[in-house]
């Protein structure tokens, strides 16, 4: 669009949100002169981030655009007709599916659909026949119940993820358009939202990412890596935690590439916002160190949001927030404002007659033919987005050799080859220590053969023993760095860390807490799973084993909790090799998160274990058996596999023939063969103890009907740590009475 | 403290904080003039709210009290010593209780003595030997890790709860001092903390009780109910999401008994805040709508701090956040400052250079005896305060005999005689209804006979069926109405009907969003299990059930996870009847909270099921055997128990002899009698078939290893319910087919 608006259009700006006349065809010869997505000439100066920031510690700093006189006005009436003829477009592909499945979300598409046009057809950078071209502009759809609005697009720009068939398939069984935003089922989705606040997350997660391998990788004249990321969030997003968590992270980082576009539409399911959300949330972003912009004609000031792009934009150290004043249901006559339009079709009466006051002439899913000509301009400008990308990749190849193969293997995922060699190994006469340093040593072992691996803690970096110490800190000023400090903020580390994941296939995040806090970051742990974001979770002081903090403190039933979520790898090893054998599996496994429950207190090194026994998931660490028939079973996992050990050695002092396995990963084991676990656990040997610090809920899973599980189906308490260890039985004499019961 | 401070003093007020000069043992004479607690008379007007608010939105609105000129310099340099003294008693206490156990946290007790002392000894209201006298006001220190100073302050006051021998108990096994505050182990603490972020919002939770109950019995002419809610919160939990919901809340009802002390020690345990925590926490608070007050010179400015708290009482409409700039490990002359002195103690060393530098000459837990008389006060005029109060009601329950029945059974939790009768109860020909409904059905049935019944939904009360018709919303200007809108918040919504609950034993909160969702507020759930805090947890939408939403909203793994937590009752009732039931115990159990998984769709209302077999967890609704000896037993929940009933039907026509058991709550089952479980569960029949549409992980326990459990191991879909359940295998002929292969 180079060149929009009429002097009819320029009134409109100065008009209060209204609905629109009917529009009429569009004169397709006006189209002809359109080239190259670029912005209206506008007189707007960007914001000088200095005035910005003197402004926002002396006054709200909002700067409505609207407000500005000195926009111009611009273009002619047929392209400004057709823009809106765009958006209407957009508009009733929504209506039309939520109508068609009689189920989702109209409202949000409906009022967003001026801004949702102006990103994809105006400003984002893209390759519709390419989603995964690297150095695409991100775009995250926060509000992820409106994800129509983001099919629509998709489906205008031409992605071949969704054709009109697609969006007909709306919400259907295997469809490729699914209830909300999924990455793993559409192309183009770059991550999975509709758990209010996570996409708003993931995008700093993503922002953050650009900001770290530009920092690496771009040169004084080579810009290699260089995209912006977009996320449009709703009032849900702005009351959810993990927002506000992730968005002080933004601001603290400085990431002047991400720009947020709040959908200010002032109605949440339960009606107006104003019954539980009155906050002024310009001021709380401007506290959050966000340049704050304010569109208050969110529904037809086309060049008021294109103008709060253009200063985003220029603000180039801190992240800025547009709020985008909008009608949820713009353009139904009976229904717009209010909440009934938020989350269920309009029905057929209410969309004839929206279908009458936006003027819409056509049929379901019709997309008109001079919308479609102008939109199909994106797949050729796409190509040649990559095409000159690629160019310039080459060019940064002959000169920047090592920087290029780096950059490629992280853009590819493609992990060095021998690089498990890095590993640290372990022998029963290495010092005992606490997995926690193990698993310290596992990581600055990798870092230095994982060009993608990043991360860090939620303030316990010197408690869960996280710190790369080849790397500096990632700071707003010092983004090359791969030490993240995320502060006390659990659940925006969990969901930035899934937008790192997911930015680059050859991008290896981790970030770690106490593993009694996954209960602050959970929502975002499932996500991991359910989006197949390869984040590992580092989780220390995993059990009753950190002594005086006292139950608040003392994971119970997280072991359980995690071994029922589907696509996530629940490790507990019990020391160096099977921690080094976690953090083996866990690398991997790109497309599966993996949690490791480590120790605080020190562990020995057991005879037996190894890296290629955790691979099983469950395995023999020892045994005085013959023919596949022991006496006893005695199951261990973590610190308790050391007293399942012990407890052994008694027991073969008495004659008895007993095998002791270390269930480190259930997951693992489950997927192991027939053959393999029959050789692990005979169904004929029903004679089974298991040992762990944690609930037993589950454990009949491996125990079976006739065993015995040893664990704790209480809270916990606050003392030293051996002391609650023996009032709570967890010991080898309760391992050796259990196993003589079961086997006599 | 009628009068305090001296010239020296007063010129303190305008040094920056600083350690004190030696401190010389103060004159016992001077402590005859000691009175009931007041304010020093200082000229400092209270700020007019609208001034308050006109500064808020022109500008940011801290008020630095330090920089008044207008505080009178007050009292004599002996009753200043004499607070020093009090102060340094505190400071003193927690430093030695973490050195004798080598565990804890010094250093915010130290940075937050002088507030502490002021609240507990000038400020608060409250009776030591009655630590549940109703209108006491209430305490939280949300920064739970720093509990010396909660401890070093009841024990001063005079609380049974924490003598002299419990102090050198600090983190020892079955101590009343454990290693955070615990509501269950020590009279005098209100809430269980820790976990950041959880205390503030249990503040604003106690906050709400007061002002909703105050509306609701205050007279003209008797304001029974008069309370303020004090909070001291560091850096870590004004980073977590959750304090930024509860806050948000607060600002949006008026809180304006909620006074927060925020230690703004610019440390949190990886190091200084400034390499994570850089947002302008005043500019965000004031967007919150908060009063904001900045208290310079927390370590000595005591007048500074007076005023600041004398401020914040005199501002009724809003929450006030005073940000009292402190030094971490006040005192010690080489750790103060650094996150050295968060964690850990001291070392001998380093106490005999605190010693030195604060001059304290005395022994380990030594009080010295003018400050044990100068506290020694609070006995008695906590007694006159709690008589006066009685002498208060007696008049109030002459005047108004129905109110003080009312509020006197909340005061008691007392439910009155049949209140079960309201619960509804169906009969098979009763009409087929979503138990979401049927859950809205027993909260209204209850709702009338119980006073103490309020809650709300994290803004889907429609979905979840939780308005309760006879009454209003709680807002602002109608705290008297008892439907709270929490907003898009679940985390603070959990950690807030804690509060509610841990107010008054009679107030029976409950909080509501889609089950899948409880991953946002578990731990706020965790600490309701633990703390003993009876909330009701509403959850409908429980499973694939929902449908086109897809995965992201459809809980799997949920139920397995609440099974494993500890002192946590998980229901999935199948029809109106057992929607009854669990309401039924979830009522009567008020230290120990619930959870009802609901169904978004509609179940039949199934022959056979009961409130009395609710109660006990698992129980038989159908079986054609005899002997207890079925062929076969069927065990499903919620709504999956209808595809049991349904197989079991088809299998009998085919001669089987089938059992149908319903599972409703595995954790009532388990506190059944062996001879109960076994006319159950015959240990015989191990033919057993489950069915739910959640994780089959934790089966195993129920069905045995000889029987199958049908459910959904991974991650669910987008597409209307019923095709999900056909594609999943959720069906009748699934569970026929697991039956015959078992009991041929």
């Amino acid at each position: 669009m180079a060149s929009t608006s009429s002097p009819a259009f320029s009134q409109a700006l100065l008009s209060r949100p209204s609905l629109p006349s009917t529009v009429a065809p569009t004169n397709q010869s006006s189209l002809s002169s359109l080239s190259l997505p670029s912005f209206p000439r506008i007189k707007l100066s960007p914001l000088p981030s200095s005035a910005a920031h003197r402004r926002r510690i002396t006054s709200p700093a909002r700067t409505s655009v609207r407000a500005s006189a000195t926009v111009e006005t611009l273009g002619s009436t047929a392209e400004t007709a057709l823009v809106e003829k765009s958006i209407n477009t957009i508009r009733f592909l929504a209506i039309d599916a939520v109508e068609k499945a009689n189920s989702g979300h109209p409202g949000l598409p409906m009022g967003c659909a001026p801004m949702g046009h102006i990103l994809y057809d105006e400003v984002m950078r893209y390759n519709p026949k390419n989603p995964y071209w690297f150095n695409r502009d991100r775009f995250v759809l926060s509000a992820g119940h409106g994800c129509m609005l983001q099919y629509a697009l998709l489906h205008l720009a031409g992605y071949d993820s969704v054709r009109e068939e697609d969006l007909k398939e709306f919400r259907q069984w295997e469809s490729r358009t699914p209830g909300h935003p999924e990455n793993f089922e559409t192309r183009g989705v770059e991550v999975t939202t509709g758990p209010l606040g996570q996409g708003i997350a993931n995008a700093v997660g993503l922002a953050l990412a650009e900001k770290h391998l530009a920092a690496r990788f771009n040169k004084p004249d080579s810009e290699i890596v260089d995209h912006y990321t977009y996320v449009i969030l709703g009032d849900g997003c702005q009351m959810e935690g993990i927002a506000n968590e992730a968005c002080s992270l933004a601001g603290h980082w400085g990431l002047g590439k991400l720009i947020a576009l709040y959908d200010d539409n002032h109605i949440s399911i339960d009606g107006d916002t104003e019954i539980a959300f009155t906050e002024s949330v310009d001021t709380r972003f401007e506290g959050l160190g966000w340049h704050v912009i304010w569109v208050k004609n969110g529904n037809t000031g086309y060049d008021e949001i294109r103008a709060a792009i253009k200063e985003a934009k220029a603000v180039k150290d801190k992240p800025t927030l547009i709020k985008v004043t909008t009608t949820i249901g713009y353009g139904s006559p009976n229904k717009a404002n209010s909440y009934s339009v938020h989350g269920s079709a309009l029905g057929a009466k209410e969309v004839d007659a929206t279908r009458q006051n936006l003027g819409w002439p056509y049929e379901p899913f019709h997309v008109p033919e001079d919308v479609k000509k102008h939109w199909s301009r994106h797949i050729p400008d796409g190509a040649s987005l990559e095409a000159e990308w690629n160019a310039k990749f080459a060019e940064y190849e002959n000169k920047y050799r090592e920087e290029a193969a780096e950059l490629k293997s992280i853009i590819k995922g493609e992990l060095p080859a021998g690089w498990e060699k890095a590993l640290p190994t372990y022998t029963p006469e290495s010092a005992a220590d606490a997995t926690r340093n193990l698993s310290q040593q596992c990581l600055n072992a990798l870092a230095k053969v994982l060009p993608g691996l990043l991360g860090g803690s939620a303030d316990l970096a010197s408690s869960n023993m996280t710190l790369l110490k080849m790397f500096g800190d990632f700071q707003k000023n010092t983004p090359e760095e791969r030490n993240v400090r995320f502060g006390v903020r659990e659940h925006g580390m969990g969901a930035i860390c899934n937008g790192i994941a997911l930015h680059s296939t050859g991008l290896i995040p981790y970030c770690a807490t106490f593993f009694v806090f996954t209960d602050y970051m959970r929502a975002a742990m499932r996500i991991s799973a359910l989006s197949e974001a390869g984040v590992i979770y580092v989780m220390t002081h995993d059990s009753i084993g950190l002594g005086e903090d006292g139950p608040t403190h003392q994971p119970i039933e997280h072991l359980a909790s995690f071994r029922a979520m589907p696509n996530i790898l629940m490790f507990r090893p019990a020391d160096g090799n099977e921690t080094a054998g976690a953090y083996k599996v866990a690398v991997l496994n790109r497309k599966r998160p993996s949690v490791l429950a480590l120790s605080r207190q020190k562990l020995p090194q057991l005879p037996g274990t190894s890296i290629d026994g955790v691979a099983k998931g469950g395995y023999t660490i020892s045994d005085n058996s013959s023919g596949n028939k022991p006496d006893v079973i005695l199951v261990g996992t973590g610190s308790e596999l050391e007293i399942a050990a012990k407890a052994a050695d008694e027991l073969r002092k008495e004659g008895k023939k007993v095998r002791v396995v270390s269930f480190v990963s259930w997951e693992l084991f489950d997927e192991q063969s027939e053959e393999y676990k029959e050789s692990v656990l005979p169904a004929a040997v029903t004679a089974r103890v298991s040992i762990e610090a944690g609930s037993t809920f589950g454990w009949d899973k491996i125990v079976g009907s006739g065993g015995k599980a040893i664990g704790i189906d209480r809270f916990g308490a606050s003392a030293p740590a051996g002391k609650i260890y023996k009032e709570f039985g967890i010991t080898a004499e309760a391992v050796i009475a259990a196993a003589k019961e079961l086997s006599s």
